[in-house]
């Protein structure tokens, strides 16, 4: 069989069965197999980002790699920004990048560029095929690198030749690593941090550890020792609401975040590394906790985490205590419960939430890109059914559609809600058509306040005082207004406006019967 | 002055005075200093690409760069695909790249990336700022990289610090390197050749040889000795119609490319480079000259080869025989005439180029990215008034409607037109936006066949056979079918339909008699 068969035959065998693709020329040949190799499932993206980015929410819901499909080093550079947001969200990804061929890679083509240069910074394997007979054995080391723990991009770089030529047999599956328990005493140290009797002491948790398993174990620990339990901001996933224990989010802006850590002389690191803030200020530590402030790593962010907690919690004798309904230990936090719908009022940020939260339905997958929106949406949602919360990771701005379109194509059973703003929203908006074409069950939520918002914040934030009229125009939306409904039509998804709160609760509901995607532009209030 | 007022003034010292921008908090200071700095231009795009397409386009007009302003390593990277087509373009651009604050690099934040490393591959100059006092000197030479002929992409890296803190004075304006006309010896070599009665010489031209100058020398060189003149098919700009000379443009396809240039002995490059074939293709040579085919190089890239033509003209003695209305050489290249409008005809991508050659307007600018189509559009072109073809430089797709947008920003007084086809126009829509807010005057055709048409050949081409129905799946835009009016009118631009030639004609004369932004879908007739 040829390269490309060869490929995709052995990305089968490692249990890699989705390729996310835009492709050219160089990569013909991957896709005239795809009618060979049926088990394969081939999905079309109108531009990159949408590809990388759907591989970041695929491996997020799936813990397991899609393959992307990209054109030479172009095809690369566009999918690089969701790629950043994949690598710090610890997915698993793998890239097969199609090259010249060999005899063409010397004549400075038009298309001719390095592409393993563009290919580093944001991959931890990297490798430009050298013979077709080696196709097989890449393509399982590039499934083997990508699934290492905790989950890294690894990218093939493959020259045209290399998949017309005959390659041989599909590669061995690769040894599928998995995540260890840290050595016992790690676990033991922790404990006797947390039996000291400090009240000063934290819990940090991120990657597996947000998972239903770990946020049990966490809180038996909480419960038996008082300590404070804290969630990594950026962390890929969290799993959240219907009496899931709820922790504490580390907010955004550093002054918040490091109130929020005051006074901690000691916080613990589940899969987390110590916690700093997203952009530097005048004047500003980058660290948001105190001065001083040790770290102990209970797991390391390849190491099982969920099940360290859950060590921890036996060397500690911290037994569960679950209240027969929602597993929650009854009396310390008591479980939110559903927000009342917003009937009557104004159409903001909070309304929206509220109404996800009230009628978002058990298994929702969130994904979150609301930037200067989300701090009043988070703390309604803890309030909804049991749900996934996809949340910014690498923060390059154009990733919440692309993960919601992964999640939903990895989650069929479930729903899919992408919260978004408009700004962000624009970056990777070729995404509605993958989403329409596929049939995908995603509703869309853009929170429309026709304003880069966040950067009237930080404009201040950074010292560069009030924003003034020429400043204001490079920060506006509004001229003119992006139609949210026609671009999502545009597309071949059903869209529909929202000016108020009842008018949101009337479209989401309406989104939420009924499958397949669906927008709603929420025209937020602007008082 | 802070860095930041100190970087605009230090551009605009340099005649830098169009800033393309997407930023972010690290940007903040700049975009505050636009209201200081009211010479400086600020132009919002929505999504990087736009930005570095837009400044490609506006390069290829002025022969002098613009600023882009983009946000972290993410940021520069959703730019890269069209800095790579500027480079491949020769265009001279400035990339303001921001970074954190040296006090928060180390920390690892979720946007923190190697900024210089996705840099490199697509820049001639890379610098990371390491001072605030170094702002003005670091702009200059910025902008001296960027003019160093024949044009090359810079990029600046700044810390958010550095923009903040006192940085003193602007910079002195750098020199302003010019193109040299190469030592005598080359031209006498050169006029050896086309003197030595060899029928088997042609002058392969690129670069700026190809503006009107260039074409009229090399066009009395035609006439004196009988050499054959072909343009590099990837050259950035090329003037043509209205009595411009006419000349040979290299096509697509290598069979056919080859066949042209069968039996040359000699190729005299000016500012071109030995000609090469697009892809690679099982069994096929990748250089499209002859073997055994010798190169003289008459100007190297970064020479004058409009001068050398002339030179060379001189030293042959071939003198100018301008007819009075056209200065064409009579009788030996009858010159085009504007074509018929293809009244009562289906809606070809043929009939789409008569009529544009028909009705585009004297100094017209014409970017091309229509992929498939554009075999069938450039033989008509060549009876249109006088204008500026931009065609595909580095074949990064999406480069077609940024550059048109740079070109309506660096020409307000010139009508652009933008041919795209349906599937390139979707990778950098979000210039669309710009388009409106800007009130450029840019009529934008897109020639919709619902298909990603040029790889149903490429298919064939590279061996993998007939497209089979899931492989003809990745190559489909009909699932559904992308409604551009809807999307243009999403971003504002007023849109409408044509699916015959006469309605077409219709939209298209429209277009042209009223100036903004205007989108047609030409809907190909299927047969």
């Amino acid at each position: 069989m040829n390269g490309a068969e060869c490929l995709l035959r052995t990305l089968l065998a490692n249990d890699v069965d989705l390729c996310l693709m835009n492709p050219g020329t160089s990569e013909m040949q991957f896709v005239s197999a795809l009618d060979r190799v049926p088990r394969m499932r081939g999905v079309l993206g109108l531009f990159e980002g949408v590809c990388s980015g759907a591989a970041d929410g695929y491996a997020r819901m799936t813990g397991k790699p899609a393959a992307t499909l990209l054109h030479l080093g172009p095809g690369l550079a566009n999918a690089l920004a969701n790629l950043h947001n994949a690598r710090k969200a610890r997915s698993p990804v793998v890239n097969i990048v199609g090259e010249h061929s060999t005899q063409h890679r010397g004549f400075d083509a038009p298309l001719t560029t390095d592409i393993e240069a563009f290919a580093r910074p944001v991959s931890a394997w990297v490798l430009t095929l050298d013979c077709a007979t080696a196709m097989g054995e890449a393509a399982s080391a590039a499934v083997a690198a990508a699934l290492e723990p905790p989950g890294k991009v690894a990218t093939l770089i493959v020259p045209a030749d290399f998949s017309w030529s005959e390659a041989g047999e599909p590669g061995c599956p690769a040894p599928r690593p998995s995540r260890r328990l840290p050595p016992t005493g790690q676990i033991r140290a922790a404990a006797c941090a947390l039996r000291s009797g400090q009240a000063a002491v934290g819990l940090l948790l991120s990657g597996g550890a947000l998972q239903a398993r770990g946020l049990r174990a966490a809180e038996r620990l909480r419960a038996a020792t008082g300590v404070r339990i804290f969630a990594d901001r950026h962390a890929a996933r969290m799993t959240r609401g219907g009496g899931i224990p709820a922790v504490e989010r580390i907010p955004y802006f550093p002054e918040q975040a490091q109130e929020l850590l005051a006074g901690f002389e000691r916080l613990i690191l589940v899969e987390a590394r110590p916690p700093v803030s997203f952009f530097g200020y005048p004047g500003m530590r980058s660290s948001l906790a105190p001065a001083g402030c040790a770290f102990d790593v209970l797991a390391s962010e390849d190491q099982d985490g969920a099940g360290a907690l859950e060590c921890l919690a036996e060397e500690l004798d911290a037994r569960p205590r679950r209240s027969a309904a929602s597993g929650l230990s009854p009396g310390l936090s008591p479980e939110p419960s559903r927000p009342a719908l917003p009937t009557g009022e104004p159409l903001t940020a909070a309304a929206v939430a509220r109404t996800v939260a009230a009628l978002a339905p058990e298994g929702a997958i969130l994904s979150d890109e609301t930037v200067s929106c989300s701090g009043q949406i988070w703390p309604h949602l803890a309030g909804a059914a049991r749900h996934d919360f996809l949340p910014v990771t690498g923060g390059a701005i154009g990733q919440g559609l692309p993960v919601a379109l992964g999640a939903a194509l990895a989650c069929p059973g479930r729903k899919v809600v992408a919260l978004e703003a408009d700004g962000s929203a624009m970056y990777t908006m070729q995404s509605l058509w993958t989403m329409a074409r596929e049939r995908l069950d995603v509703t869309i939520v853009i929170l429309a306040n026709r304003r880069y918002r966040i950067l009237d914040i930080e404009m201040r934030r950074t010292g560069a005082g009030a924003v003034g009229p020429r400043a204001g125009e490079m920060i506006d939306l509004s001229h003119p207004e992006p139609d949210w409904i026609k671009l999502a039509e545009g597309f071949g998804v059903q869209a529909v406006r929202a000016a108020t709160a009842d008018e949101f609760i009337r479209e989401f509901g309406a989104a939420i019967r009924e499958p397949g995607p669906r927008l709603i532009e929420a025209v937020l209030d602007p008082a």
